[in-house]
């Protein structure tokens, strides 16, 4: 008796002896090395792709002779003529295991292969997506042994594929007959089975081998702007990204604007509700035009969103987010489909949509926490979602906690004199020199420095129209660098800093960015009002991050991660000199880029990603920022630049900030008038 | 110490000591005892009203004092004074047990009470329905712990009622923040769970306490009739019934002629879909205003059809069942919403369609088997539901057996000569003297014999206009007694019999029943085309029950059941005189009206039904009569009235037949005739 061939897979390692004539993916699935198959080893998928080495390979201590594989078969030849094939790669179904062989498995032939991300720290994306596709040979009936169609399929799920009884809803029922027969008792399945403990659904049955790629969509809703991603769920790719502003903004520039529209206007709610899904209809169409796929090959899609936002899309009339309580309709992850959300896609389309938090903390929060693990961090990670509305997480393997805090919308330019979104002709960077106090910017479309040779000719087209978040952000951070801002946030006149930008308005001072008024351009200016305004917004953000410290009992953190667009674009040193984030090592500041999306994505891809945040968003301790009564404390203290208590004795180190006092009078009416406001007029506290 | 008082419930005879002061529900909940409730103990819904005893109990060596239960609290006084209640009543919830006790549970406020059937040999139905309404009070939204409202709705319903978490679709959660604000945090939640292994559903949640009952549909969809009862699912009754025309009629009469319909015309299927849906969604607003009820109140249905039905309900083309090998789409029971079928119910109104026994043999059989139990019955008992598609049942507790077999539309009227559908004017029993051949009959309309006086005036106003299928049947089974139709189905002509009113048509006779031309009426006869049009349908129904017969390997059965509206009007007797069923003693012959509706009834209101049925109908053996060689003997043989071989001892005893022979000659000519035609023309085998 011979010994039966040694088979070694790489990169897994595993190996195992089986009987000679037995097919690469059959060994593959007796060993369980992770080997795909669409088809089930018909020839006709090409999913289970490998390449067999051939020679020695003193690693393994075996040498693999040339007909360690079986000859090509017919079904082999025909696909490789047909369809081609990298050279060297043979079809795991129809190779047949002859002798000693070590055989590579190329990463796109495995199920549950890796989506690479590009930042360092984070984990990859373990491909593991909700919508499976199969080809099943299904039984024909039989009058002495009659049963249903779906059920003899059903058994073919089973035995072929190990799949238990899937659910059908009636249209699938209706098109099992005809597929079955066109595709002579041969067809692909498209099924859906999530993280819940149910039976998977049948979305679809169609006749002969489906051999097109599938599509999920991400989607972070945001206030301003919907982003979607859409995603080859074969792959795990990003094939198509588009963005839409939110429809909503009709009704209110901000969500607390928007909560008012619902409570002042009968029916106001269903109308938001109707102009977000149109919007998202209109998005669905587009990125499914720009990738070139139909709308039907959209077979799962995941949402993250605020809680106002989150329930606008669901229909449910947010009123009661914009009062204490804040009390959620539901706080629980939902399984929806397309039909409840009148999204263009097959009607019975998978939707999930995130876990909120809590009222103020939603699913774009729990998206945010899904993309950063800091429930895996080692060292203490503060995580800043930053926008109209901020969310904060910190913590580490041992806890997670999580707040909102109102920022308002100063940093996204709004409340700014000349603020204006971050579009082309906005100023986005500056410096300011601390001997002359003259300033150099940057604007968004042009990559030159305004004092570069060709600046001007560059932002011709745009012109220099105003300044974007990250630009506010900058300019003041870089006057209490200068000494043209104090500590206190006062802005000193032109004689008290020797410099000749500052000019007077009224009973305060303005510092002159750009002048654009002799060709017709603005007059760009940081004013008194706009450092007051950024000071609301920093020390809101900065309280909050406090309060979580509080709570955790600590008075600094390891590292900061900046979340949202809008994060992307903060220079992390000019973010430490206003003193919006905890004082931390400039280089342990790094940006997530737009990590509530990343989020979405991870959930869409990976089925365990669900349940790993559903549990992890029970677990996170809430801290409600409006009932805090030392929010309040920190907020006032946070309001000098950096902070009025807290040293930033590491900033410091590596920036020296002069500490002129301009005004004492001033500051004192500075203070009054700097007496926190919640939110907009009349609207209550704590959303926004 | 003293001793904890005794209660004893009757009649369930549960018996413990429970601490004084305990109230009776408590105790009964204690004790195991069904002690319904829907507020839970608050005093508002009245559900547990018991009736305490007082004085000697010497069965239960007890005697119990006037002061065993305490006194009248506000809450039961508020009641009895608003609401009423019976004399010597107390509600369960607040009478407290001060000392030994005998209390006595009315059958309205056990939870699954008994709904009696009326007849004796079957079971009764416990009631269980999918449907529960509960009294919850919420806890309030609470910053410091932020949650849901739905999570805190669910941790209610687990902590007051150990119900699971449920799942509720978008407009439940839409409605539940303003019904949870308005009823003060105390709200009826309606839930549905039915025999699946899965999460309750939320169906919806109204503020403070619903007290309106709620209702369930049972609908057996036939292929002429469509027939609803609307039932209360507290007490089970039936508080209203409705029938309707099935409005696909237009379509065609029999079912090959629908899905004759559906191959010939491209989108026939989908018109006959809309037919019925309609026809329902007519149905159910009748049936709701004949109760006085909003159709909002109807929060479970459940459907039994015949195969075809079945498909073209559930919007399936049902071209596949009008060709062998008569594959179903799906046999399985099917768990749909009120959306799926375009029913005028609230969309998400769970609905459940019973599953199919095969491709002949639908749901409304496996309703039949529900209803008549087979599978638990001590002697073997064959239920035959006689229709145009005549579906048999024999078993027992060993093994039950089923079949279809194509009697054509002979019994109901149809291809009759004097045959109309079963209205008033048709002729429904025959009597017809031995001696004389003089008949006398009843007509429906009508409680008189036609010999009788005044019969001519209780017929004015409908008239005599033709024959119904039981009629038709009397007719040819007395024309056979009284020595007028031989053996071989030949009527003897007028010198043959002696009787002078049987007529000539060409080179056949005919039995003149009624002639009414006189007063401008028809003649109403029995032709020799009547008589071979149910000989072949007698035969193929003989034949089918053979067929099952000889797979149980018996000749004889022990009871038989006649199910459908038409079943019940068939006459024992005259059903054995032409051979229809199996010798059996007459008084074993029973009818069990409209059992497929009944059995509807049963899984409506008990959902262990559902799971009974699935479980059976996968353990019935299926026998498939179109590719029986078998059949086509038993048919041929089963042609003769009552049966060329089987001897019909047993009838023969009570019922003595002459046996003249009328014409050899014609009687070969009409072995020829009588060749095996099934279905109509050009349809194919085995359906109808």
């Amino acid at each position: 008796m011979t010994t039966d061939p040694l088979v070694i897979f790489t990169p897994s390692g595993k190996r195992g002896r089986v009987p000679r004539g037995t097919p690469v993916l059959a060994a593959a699935r007796q060993l369980g090395v992770d080997l795909d198959s669409v088809c089930g080893g018909r020839g006709i998928c090409s999913r289970c792709q490998i390449t067999p080495g051939v020679g020695q390979f003193p690693k393994h201590g075996l040498t693999v002779a040339p007909d360690s594989l079986s000859d090509w078969n017919a079904v082999e030849e025909r696909y490789k003529s047909i369809r081609g094939l990298i050279d060297g790669r043979r079809l795991g179904c129809q190779a047949k295991i002859e002798g000693d062989v070590v055989i590579d498995v190329p990463p796109e032939s495995q199920v549950h292969k890796q989506v690479i991300r590009k930042r360092a720290e984070v984990r990859d994306i373990t491909l593991a997506p909700a919508i499976r596709k199969v080809l099943v040979d299904v039984a024909e009936p039989d009058m002495h042994d009659p049963s249903g169609d779906f059920e003899r399929l059903c058994d073919a799920l089973a035995e072929q594929w190990d799949i238990p009884r899937p659910e059908a809803a009636l249209p699938v029922l209706g098109e099992l007959q005809p597929a079955l027969r066109k595709g002579k008792w041969q067809v692909t399945c498209i099924l859906h089975s999530d993280h819940r403990d149910r039976p998977p659904t049948l979305l679809s049955v169609t006749p002969g081998f489906d051999e097109d790629p599938l599509y999920g969509l991400a989607v972070d809703l945001g206030s301003t702007t919907i982003a979607a991603h859409l995603c080859n769920l074969d792959t795990g790719e990003v094939v198509a990204s588009s963005g839409l502003m939110n429809p909503q903004i009709r009704f209110g520039e901000d969500l607390m604007s928007r909560v008012s529209y619902a409570m002042m206007n009968p029916g106001g709610a269903a109308e938001m509700t109707a102009a977000v899904r149109e919007g998202l209809g209109q998005l669905v169409t587009e990125i499914a035009a720009e990738a070139g796929i139909g709308t039907d090959r959209i077979r799962d899609a995941v949402f993250v969103a605020n809680p106002v936002m989150h329930h606008l899309l669901l229909g449910i009339d947010p009123v009661e987010l914009g009062q204490a309580p804040f009390a959620l309709a539901t706080s629980g992850a939902l399984s929806l489909a397309a039909r409840d959300l009148d999204l263009p896609l097959l009607p019975d389309t998978p939707l999930y949509i995130l876990p909120c938090i809590a009222g103020h903390v939603g699913a774009d929060a729990a998206a945010v926490a899904l993309s950063e693990a800091p429930q895996e961090s080692e060292d203490l990670v503060l995580i800043v979602d930053v926008g109209t509305n901020a969310e904060l997480l910190l913590g580490d393997r041992t806890e997670v906690l999580a707040c909102s805090s109102p920022t308002g919308p100063a940093f996204e330019g709004a409340q700014i004199s000349a603020g204006q979104r971050a579009a082309p002709g906005a100023i986005e960077r500056v410096e300011i020199d601390p001997d002359t106090g003259t300033p150099r910017f940057r604007v968004i479309g042009s990559d030159l420095w305004s004092d570069a040779d060709g600046f001007d000719t560059s932002v011709l087209a745009s012109g220099i129209t105003g300044i974007c978040g990250s630009g506010i952000i900058e300019a003041i951070a870089e006057m209490r660098r200068a000494g043209l801002v104090d500590a206190g946030g006062l802005i000193g006149s032109a004689e008290q800093t020797g410099c000749d930008r500052i000019i007077t308005e009224g009973r305060t001072h303005a510092y002159v960015l750009h002048d654009g008024r002799a060709d017709g351009g603005p007059l760009i200016t940081v004013t008194q009002g706009d450092v007051r305004a950024i000071q609301l917004a920093k020390s809101a953000l900065y309280a909050g991050a406090r309060l979580l410290m509080d709570r955790r009992g600590v008075d600094h953190v390891d590292r900061v991660v900046l979340a949202g667009a809008f994060g992307a674009h903060i220079s992390p040193r000019h973010a430490l000199i206003l003193g919006m984030i905890p004082d931390c090592p400039e280089e342990k500041v790094t940006s997530a880029g737009n990590a509530a999306g990343t989020g979405a994505r991870i959930a869409l891809l990976n089925t365990a990603a669900r349940s790993e945040i559903e549990a992890l968003v029970t677990r996170i301790r809430k801290i409600e920022t409006a009932i805090e009564p030392k929010f309040q404390a920190h907020f006032v203290a946070a309001n000098h630049i950096p902070h009025a208590e807290d040293g930033f004795e590491g900033l410091r180190a590596s920036v020296p900030l002069p500490e002129p006092r301009f005004n004492q009078r001033d500051e004192a009416e500075g203070k009054t008038r700097r007496r926190r406001r919640r939110g907009a007029a009349g609207a209550p506290e704590g959303a926004g």
